[in-house]
């Protein structure tokens, strides 16, 4: 059910004391080989910690021989000293492992501003490395997390390969501090180039259409390492295919785990002209402060989401469109429809339909409600 | 204190009725001339209630003689009906009065997708006009709101001429559905042309510099009515000012009563390189709901500021930047600096400066805190 289980990957998840808590703080996922062929996406914030800048350059000839993950402190915005610290870890895990520092991606997340402590996470590198073993997917999952109430792992069966997934993120990408950090291994075997390929498109209509709450962290990083392992080398679209699936998976377990939400609200956009415009409508809506407290309060305001999309500069008429919401059809043509008190919103999972009736272009995007215990989370998270 | 000061108005507010509550719904400011001059500014949400489709035809000849507003109703995405009952309402106006339908403007707020019953709405404009009187903007002020929880009015002194104003809104400019409408009235003597002039740029540095929850609203009107019946021509710049005085007013008095909100806060970029660059700026912090939930916790988070700021296409180096919060900085060339525990939050003005040392440019952008009322007042709107 993770990333260790692709044949060629050990991973580990220990304390290494980051966190006052004491809870598990650190992860490393090792690939064993005998390819390393690896791709990686990153947070498009300009604002970038220092893993994601070590990261950038360890990704950027498609080798990656481990990846090491610490919760407890997004080391963001701590200047030189904070960047030794990322260089450090990567260090400790290569003179460790005897492999080369410049293959070994560092992720962090937590706290922008706090320093980390370089000795600690040298120590926590150490007894990770002496805890590798092919079980240890599940302790990395629960390593990584911060605000996250459980793990969240995949794995997809393809034929003769498998791929495997761990995620933390309790915002989401365009996601809180509460940064996204994904490891998916496989044993397909497939070059870096191919990889890149696959992961851009699978992360396009997954992690890119999750948004939670609209804000885009700074630590972001979605990382696919291939171990060949299985001797497999899949059809590219059959692979891409069954990371879609997996990215998808993983998405969906953040948006049900988000901070503080009551409602996982998909989005889905129809007849638009262009896909790009079916996403900036339900984008638009998804990061309506408005629209997201109404939902929190079951209340089925289409005037808030039609509100929304006249923002947007996507093409349409706003009396050609229709809203449902979990079924019930509350606007037709922009205007009023069924009666309000037909709709249940009760239930967390909510469905809004939005037909435009201007092209055949659609897209989904997944987000969570605005609620009393996310102004309540992260207004206490630093404390 | 209101849009009845200046010489050459007339005005009214009453309960029409269309408030279940009883309470005052219904508006009416006229321009007794000499001269009917008027400048406008409308929402640029391309989803547009009847109203602003009215009076954008009404406002086109820069002639106005009266302005009629109620609360209660949006009539938004209420079809060919309630563009009727928007004529309808004109038209009781322009008979009560003797002058014509078409300079008479129409502004509603309330719920969206809500039929507003022209009989009632007819009936209203014809006690209004009996009630019409020099004394009225402070009725009309309070016959505007919704969840406001005061009138906002304001004068502003020129020499020989003045200018009044009222305002409503609980959300803001990019506001909520608690609409924005304002009046504004003087009796300086001003062409049309050269008060649309006035206008744009008083409201670019006012309510354009307000974004309470990033919400734009599909209603915002601000209207500018001028008489004459000073007999004084002002200077357009001398006028400018004091017009930009009034409007700075009225913003700064509906952030004050902004829904929910906790904190004023006002973002001063300043080191941008561009005058648009430090509005992004700012506006991109204003809109980041975890800095705004972080406020609302009297935390000065500085690091939401860094990834916000990092979401913006604006030139700059994040290891040049500074950030102060009620004077402590606690941000120094993007390392932290002064402890945070040295910042005192517990004011409900709130002061955010952020030095980008990329240019000369800057610009304050004016919003509030995220705040459990703030989500509890939004997702109980329409019950």
């Amino acid at each position: 059910m993770t990333v260790t289980h692709p044949n060629g990957f050990e991973a580990a998840g220990i304390a290494a004391g980051i966190k006052r808590s004491g809870a598990l703080d650190l992860a490393l996922v090792v690939n064993r080989g005998p390819a390393q062929q690896a791709a990686v996406v990153f947070t498009s914030n300009r604002a970038q910690a220092n893993p994601i800048i070590w990261s950038k350059q360890v990704a950027a000839d498609g080798i990656v021989s481990a990846i090491v993950l610490n919760s407890g402190g997004a080391n963001c915005f701590t200047g030189p000293e904070g960047f030794q610290v990322t260089h450090r870890t990567a260090e400790a895990v290569a003179s460790g492992l005897g492999i080369a520092a410049g293959d070994v991606l560092v992720c962090s997340t937590g706290l922008i501003g706090d320093q980390l402590d370089g000795e600690v996470l040298e120590e926590g590198v150490v007894s990770a490395i002496a805890r590798l073993s092919t079980d240890g997917g599940d302790d990395a999952a629960r390593a990584i997390m911060t605000t996250d109430t459980k793990p969240k792992q995949v794995v997809v069966e393809g034929g003769g390969w498998s791929i495997g997934g761990i995620a933390k993120g309790a915002g989401m990408l365009a996601p809180g501090l509460a940064t996204m950090l994904v490891v998916v291994t496989t044993d397909a075997a497939l070059p870096s180039e191919e990889l890149d390929i696959a992961l851009r498109a699978a992360t396009r209509v997954t992690f890119d259409r999750l948004d939670s709450d609209g804000c885009m962290s700074t630590n972001d990083q979605v990382t696919l390492l291939a171990s060949g392992a299985s001797g497999v080398t899949p059809d590219l679209a059959e692979f891409t295919a069954a990371l879609t699936d997996a990215c998808r998976n993983l998405a969906l377990q953040l948006q049900a785990d988000a901070e503080g939400a009551s409602h996982d609200i998909a989005i889905e956009v129809v007849g638009a002209v262009t896909e790009d415009d079916a996403v900036e409508v339900g984008r638009s809506v998804a990061r309506n402060n408005l629209f997201k407290a109404a939902i929190f309060g079951n209340d089925p305001n289409w005037g808030r989401v039609l509100a929304a999309i006249g923002t947007t500069s996507a093409p349409f008429d706003p009396y050609l469109v229709d809203v449902s919401m979990n079924g019930v059809r509350v606007c037709h043509a922009g205007r009023p429809d069924a009666p309000r008190d037909q709709v249940d919103l009760t239930p967390r999972a909510t469905h809004v339909l939005i037909e435009l009736h201007a092209g055949e272009a659609s897209a989904t995007i997944f987000t969570n409600d605005l609620t009393h215990d996310y102004v309540h989370e992260n207004s206490a998270y630093a404390s």
